[in-house]
């Protein structure tokens, strides 16, 4: 069904002002959750509300009025306990404070720990091009271990997302957003839910195989590959983009890390790293170079006329604006399990 | 043959000296290009002495004195014309740069323009780790095309390089390398030089059939592919990283970019980013946890007891200790190729 994006988001705001996050605070989660959906990215929508958000909040293990703790400040970087606040409202808040910070020094980090699940890293960093800035987000998993290392037989990290975001004139921004295994974990359990075959290249058997049974994977009979698939084609890069990630995200904090966890089911005590460039600080000319490249991408020659080359963040951008004047595709299960989360707390 | 690493080093540092670099100036960009052979990335090392930089030298593409023009000074941000200095040599002073500056605002970034090749990012990258610093380099190349894009006709942007080093304690650094592409243009190169077969995943024909044959590369008959390989096993996400660097390396200082380039085959005026952060003055703990994180890393369950799980950097930490020891390996016409460029300046 297609429910209108201002009755989604005022419908997702009230289930989470209704668990106790303050009303400004539930309208930036509930924006943050809905991104998912308006750019088609479905994996990290409202499906998760009820599946992880939610019981996360029941059982406490979600803070829903606590505030930031900073912990150092050095005016460019700030290091930040995020006291388990909801991480797709804290994601934001440290990329607002990061662009501050940039306005002042050109470049400003918000390093946080002790954050949760921050949703579809994209959509914080995407904040920074309102501000004429570039945003770069990296989040690990907590203590989650998700996929081995290459030549390792257990999880040790998780898919570690990296995402940035870079204006691009009028067009539609650059927002790149990926988790640095070949797919999320969202990609593959969304067809575990479909019974859809996966294709070869996601998941791998203990002997290399490819698998393409997506309900393997929780079954524990498949790892999830990193990006690059095998070693002679990169999936130390792709490792190493993981690694990356958790140092940048996680080790400079002092958040919880996959290697070292005491519970590699736990994603608490997540790491974050927020981080912004103000170009136009730096040099004249930078939003005419960037909408030179843009554009020049888009008009790049293609194979098929069809399907003119795109770069990350441009189908996003033309779905969002798709759905906020003709209303979001939401699976009608789902909304009906968005009414009784919300019935639920005001009966 | 195998070479004392410091007769190496000052047989390049003379080759660079008489080339008109002033000394210390040359024994950096020695280091740097050295750092090839002494770590096994031979792809990037005294092999391209006479192929790429010695030339570049003699046509006054490179300018062996220029001094860095700054032109946007922030503190924790400078922005800065290389002048067609040695990427060699530039590419480590702005390292340097962004140490200094984030000794003292817990991050530094300096952003290049007007850049020449800088060799293994990693070896600039490596630079902050002395300063127990984290530091990332990103580097375009220039207005050089290499790799289409996902869906287009003609090669688009560089193969552009990502470089992450990280401390872990006694043990040898972290250390990602990575070209934003499957491989770097140099190990097709080499195979082909060689008459080696590549593994399939690395090239494709215009039909997306895998290229086994390296020289068709050069022949302009097979496409190099982005990290990732095909678009449903992440292509796109290769992609993106490579426009990733493209902006954070190029756009943001006005460098030349690979898409809006008038000349794709020139990698003059390439753009640079380093970055520097240094987490000892974010909080206590930090070489603790890292000592803890990598050790795990290395300990973690192998398949093969034989071949025990690794981070990036630790094989070429391990060949560096061997090769200093006991001489570098440099084939014995490499040799007689620097033998002969360092006796031709002097006679």
């Amino acid at each position: 069904m297609l429910v209108p994006y201002e009755s989604l988001l005022s419908l997702v705001t009230g289930i989470f002002r209704d668990r106790g996050l303050p009303t400004e605070r539930a309208a930036i989660a509930a924006a943050a959750l809905c991104h998912g959906d308006l750019t088609g990215v479905t994996s990290h929508g409202t499906v998760n509300l009820t599946r992880l958000y939610l019981p996360l909040l029941d059982r406490g293990r979600i803070d829903p009025e606590a505030d930031m703790h900073v912990r150092t400040d050095l005016g460019a970087c700030v290091l930040a306990d995020a006291r388990r606040a909801l991480g797709l409202w804290s994601a934001s808040q440290a990329m607002e404070l990061a662009c501050a910070r940039a306005s002042r020094y050109g470049i400003g980090m918000v390093s946080l720990h002790g954050a949760t699940h921050i949703g579809c890293a994209g959509h914080h960093a995407a904040r920074a091009v309102a501000h004429g800035m570039i945003g770069l987000i990296a989040s690990n998993c907590g203590g989650q271990r998700i996929a081995p290392p290459p030549g390792g037989t257990t999880p040790m990290l998780g898919t570690n997302p990296l995402a940035l975001a870079c204006p691009a004139g009028d067009a539609h921004p650059f927002l790149l957003d990926m988790s640095t295994t070949v797919v999320p974990t969202g990609r593959v359990r969304a067809a575990a839910r479909a019974g859809r075959a996966i294709p070869p290249g996601w998941l791998a058997a203990e002997d290399g195989s490819p698998v393409t049974d997506a309900t393997a994977f929780d079954r524990g009979e498949a790892r999830l590959l990193w990006l690059g698939g095998e070693p002679e084609t990169g999936a130390y890069k792709g490792f190493g983009l993981g690694l990356l990630v958790e140092i940048l995200a996680a080790l400079v904090p002092g958040a919880a890390l996959g290697a070292v966890s005491s519970d590699g089911d736990s994603d608490d005590d997540i790491g974050v790293m927020a981080l912004a460039i103000a170009p136009e600080l730096l040099r004249t000319g930078f939003s005419e170079d960037a909408t030179a490249l843009f554009d020049a991408v888009r008009g790049w020659p293609a194979w098929d006329p069809g399907a003119p080359v795109a770069y990350p963040g441009w189908h996003e951008g033309e779905r969002a604006a798709r759905f906020r004047d003709h209303g979001v595709p939401i699976p009608a299960a789902i909304f009906e399990e968005l009414r009784a989360a919300s019935a639920r707390v005001a009966g």
